[in-house]
């Protein structure tokens, strides 16, 4: 249901962006193809000296019935083989994107098979509030939220970021001297009531925040996910406080039930079709927006393969020309054998078998969810100060511990929380695990935020958290390793089993 | 002969380096591959996910003794078949990289098997003074520079260019808010003795430029390249006036003989060895320096292909460091697939392979570049106002034209001789070829360097030039694209042939 348009949000651009002049070079490279137009405007090599001939990978193809870890077993029915040339066949238009084209500079934008689909596949799931909506190709979230700060911020403006939040990310923005302000999170995201709070009284005078940076679904490193009406809420605050949303959502499609702890209750969820599937996602920011105000990040790193260095974003075309712009003077484009092969894959999957291994990955991540939520109600000490966080999506859970509560707070660690949470992190590694300490997230840096009252305060200054994931390894070493983490609290904290 | 140790350069970074804090969260990836711990640290899904089983590509085989452009002909003896697995057969170890690896997060550096082996070339071909050098991947030079950029200069920093320079890479240090101060240069490139005089007169008090940025061989837009002498005195200068040299040299293996108007004189160079040709090779500026203080940015887009997205920076460690830093934010790592196949195929080709191609590249751009310039003095009117510059590397040629000579210059003109490039630029578009106006490639920008006197005079304030290449094209349609310029300039001028 589309309905408006978007609108001018020229004013919170930074300097760089204001001074970054469209590149006339770039302008002529569209003639490159023109058949009556002899080019001898730019250094392109010719495609004859690309010494790759062609290209050939194997898949699993939908409906990948064995789940999608099965390996492809040959045959036609289960195994898509992608053979991909400088120049390609007939049948191959639209479908696949010959090495000549892919390898050579140009569509600095994505090339056009694969950004069709991405903005199809958008389509499907995001139900867009105004027209002048695009897709751009990226090298990943990563790259493209660094980008997102150069266009929108100077040294000393000011972002918001969840409480805790990806240590990359709040790095990348003090690096560029942006001062990141923390807002208060609990298990269903960024508190709405706080963050009006804190924005209805920012010190007169001083900048407003230009941009709010959330993960929404499977929050790193709180494995907390956005619940729709506080995403209501928030967006009616951006547009009260003018500010721009930036959702980095790499984990939306790990959305899954809610953790049941008796297996018995347990399903495993089937869809009747593609659409109940998708009824059962939750709502995105960008879905809300009616006025090109958001800026949705999404990447292939955590559904295909982080090595793609393959992500786009979705937002207004304007703002996505001036993210072109920088890009082309850094990326210039995804690589070229990635777009090949993704276009390749994707197109023969199509957008119902994209949405079959989407569903299978959501089933595959259940699981492993659900096996590492017994494994730390097994493990860990039962007591009430150490408690168990199971996520409802992505590939986070925390605990959160009382480190007060520890027997030797005052007299071995001085009453400070953080060093329990050194000791505990270094037990771990000494036993042969290694989840992470909550500390190193915490988005509250370096830089000052332009007032006096900013500094976060936490509500429960002596509670420590621990980030671990249940994506990287197999269920049995997942499960020694929890384990571990268990006994090395039982240890540290001098309880019996 | 290695002998120094790089020198301290950190007074030259910018604020955003200086404030860019080590990733505690990056330093525990390294855990990944330990056996003795179970790695529940980051959010790195299991290869088992990865889409892709495996991935197959051909190329030709050295010695390419049917030309760089030949097809492989799918017999084992000219023909390079290199499969790659999620995880290796023994015998590829340390030849391949596997899909599993180089699909997942990690090695923000380059995989090794493909940092080795461009280390290695490197050795080969630039004798290094200083011990503590390495080679760091990139996506290519266009993103190295702009990174570069980042790590030195603030808003308001110099930087020194030739004056007339890429017109991206000048782009991405104006948006920076970054003054150019553009360099005079000849058909031997920067001249030495102006620099100098610009810098030691330099305005007292404002800031010295920190960065010179070059491209040595084969420059692009005017085609020329620096004599070895010129770059030893500028090496000079750079150690007087403390700034830092970038080299960036994507057309450093498309070095030529110089043209000979007469066919019976041309040979066609062969080389008793690779030594000999190594030795044929001009000396680069990071072979001259003992300190760290070149940044060389080498890239595969001229001599592989454009879409690669692959390159690397050779410099200090020290500084690589920093740049590594940055760009584990912006690009974390060159694409997966690039590197696999990257890696693959250099491996088996091996360092005599690789220079056998280079060798091949050679052959077939003096080719070209003799074609090119055969016709542009078929074609182009024989007067001594417009001049044709054959160049001895790169992909660029370049044809001067004193506007002032144009019979309306100053009536339908108005003496400016912009507006004579203009009318030749449309002139030659509409007759069906495309070749560049020189002024798009002026260095001296927007931006207002710290000194007024800075404003780049040109001693011939009436010459115009245009940038053709005989890259893109075969030689039947670059000939006849030059036909049609030639005819076009025959016209504007309103000479009879």
């Amino acid at each position: 249901m589309t309905q408006g348009v978007a609108k001018d949000f020229s004013h919170l651009y930074s300097d760089e962006t204001k001074s970054r002049m469209p590149s006339q070079l770039k302008s002529i490279i569209h003639y490159f193809n023109d058949p009556n137009l002899i080019f001898l405007g730019g250094g392109l090599p010719m495609s004859d000296y690309f010494p790759w001939d062609n290209l050939t990978v194997e898949s699993p193809l939908p409906p990948f019935s064995n789940g999608i870890g099965a390996k492809p077993s040959g045959d036609d029915a289960d195994t898509c083989q992608i053979h991909i040339t400088k120049n390609l066949e007939e049948s191959q238009k639209g479908v696949d994107i010959p090495l000549s084209r892919s390898l050579q500079y140009g569509y600095s934008q994505g090339q056009p098979e694969i950004t069709k689909f991405f903005k199809e596949h958008h389509s499907l799931i995001h139900d867009m509030k105004y027209e002048n909506w695009d897709v751009l190709a990226t090298i990943g979230n990563t790259g493209a939220w660094e980008s997102v700060l150069r266009i929108f911020c100077n040294r000393g403006d000011t972002i918001l970021a969840e409480q805790f939040a990806f240590s990359s990310s709040i790095s990348a923005a003090e690096a560029q001297g942006v001062n990141v302000f923390p807002i208060p999170l609990d298990e269903h995201g960024i508190i709405p009531s706080k963050l009006e709070t804190i924005l209805d009284n920012w010190t007169e005078g001083a900048a407003k925040p230009k941009l709010l940076y959330t993960v929404p679904t499977g929050q790193n490193p709180t494995g907390s996910s956005l619940s729709f009406d506080r995403k209501e809420e928030i967006y009616r605050i951006a547009q009260k406080h003018d500010f721009i949303i930036i959702e980095d959502e790499p984990y939306y499609f790990l959305q899954m039930e809610k953790y049941e702890k008796d297996p018995a209750n347990r399903v495993v969820k089937s869809y009747a079709d593609h659409k109940e599937f998708i009824q059962n996602l939750e709502k995105s920011f960008v879905s809300i927006d009616t006025e090109g105000r958001v800026l949705r990040l999404d990447s292939l790193s955590k559904v295909l393969a982080p090595g793609t260095r393959f992500g786009w974003i979705v937002g207004a075309k304007d703002i996505l020309a001036r993210i072109l712009s920088l890009q082309e003077m850094t990326i210039q484009a995804p690589a070229g054998f990635t777009q090949s092969i993704i276009a390749g894959t994707m197109n023969r999957w199509g957008q119902e078998g994209y949405l079959d291994w989407l569903i299978g990955l959501r089933h595959e991540y259940t699981k492993k969810r659900d096996c590492c939520i017994d494994a730390l109600y097994k493990y860990l000490p039962q007591v009430d100060y150490i408690k168990i966080n199971p996520p409802i999506a992505g590939m986070f859970f925390t605990v959160n511990i009382d480190a007060s509560k520890h027997p030797e707070f005052a007299t071995k660690y001085g009453s400070d929380p953080e060093k329990v949470e050194k000791a505990i992190f270094d037990r771990s590694i000494a036993s042969g695990v290694l989840v992470v300490p909550g500390n190193w997230f915490k988005s509250q840096g370096q830089t000052t935020p332009p007032q006096p009252e900013a500094s976060f305060k936490s509500e429960k200054p002596n509670e420590i958290f621990f980030r671990g994931t249940y994506a990287a390894v197999p269920l049995d070493k997942m499960t020694v390793g929890l384990h571990r983490f268990g006994d090395g609290l039982y240890e540290e904290f001098q309880l019996t089993k």
